[in-house]
């Protein structure tokens, strides 16, 4: 058994910018050398998200729409009281979807559908610099 | 440390249909002889979800009503004119809920509650017959 | 490689009360000895859940507002006539944001943003006792 620390490095646009690391994370597991077990994903930063869905332009769009309307920027949240960011909805948005996301591999390969892919959301309010911390567990 | 790699197979009815999988996934713990670690469980696809509730009829039509209102079936979603399936709102439904969950045992024992059962969501709109991929980490 | 299980206990208020973790899962990291890893965070019970979120008065406000908003504590759920506890929406919102969280760690240290912190969000509707399990993997 062993661990493998790694890194994805992104440039960003905000506003729910919508980014495939799938590659980056098969990358990853696959020059860990471990063969079976876990791969653990995790933005720093608590205005950007990760989970899986089918990448493809329109339901990006619907991911978009969705948090417009369920939790909507132009609504004057607490949190841009405190900072001057104007970037409360990406917050909220980024706790409700989760920042960490944890997926099997088995002879390194992860076990994810067809049309699944593990992506990134950044929810910002402008482009930022990101680093994933991608951990490897297994034997 | 080891690791030990199972699986689950599900026959579902699709629209929020909500199977509880805690003994099958206690059952793979113990099987494993793992005695202390992390279990997590990951669906294959993109149109389903895994979450804990408490498992009673009234909770799991609560969770169905809250998905139609938050995220209705009903909407004109950009993925539906991707494909012809018209499952957009399935795949937000288990983007927002999330594909993964993970579980500490001891003693060969998840550490979850009495009235807390761990539950496979197919939001898909069809019967599917569905794989989860229950990873065993620990020693 | 090794597993180290440890607990943190709270005294909640109920009613979407929040309560940085952090420290405390920290802790956890640094007793179990292990430099490398994850640690997986993990409620028991059905009507709470864990997250990361910027740790202010601001946002703890936004949440509480949010999620009344998304899943009103005043509709009549299904669930409440079921049991007569009144938490059919502490149910829902517990089971959406997820019970469980996944945290990779490096030197002993969680590679977690300086805004970001790791919350326990109580959406019970009366004061409890909790209970959640921390378990600490890693070489």
């Amino acid at each position: 058994m062993s661990v493998y620390s790694a890194e994805i490095r992104l440039e960003t646009q905000g506003n729910d910018d919508i980014h495939d690391i799938s590659e980056a994370v098969s990358e990853r597991v696959e020059e860990s050398g471990i063969k079976n077990g876990i791969v653990n994903v995790c933005v720093i930063g608590s205005t950007a998200s990760v989970t899986t869905i089918e990448n493809e332009s329109g339901l990006r769009g619907d991911i978009k729409e969705l948090l417009e309307e369920l939790i909507p920027s132009s609504k004057d949240w607490r949190h841009n009281s405190t900072w001057d960011e104007g970037n409360g909805h990406a917050h909220l948005r980024a706790s409700l979807i989760g920042p960490s996301l944890t997926i099997p591999f088995i002879d390194s390969k992860m076990t994810l559908g067809t049309w699944q892919q593990i992506v990134f959301i950044d929810s910002d309010v402008k482009p930022r610099s990101r680093r994933l911390i991608v951990q490897v567990i297994g034997e």
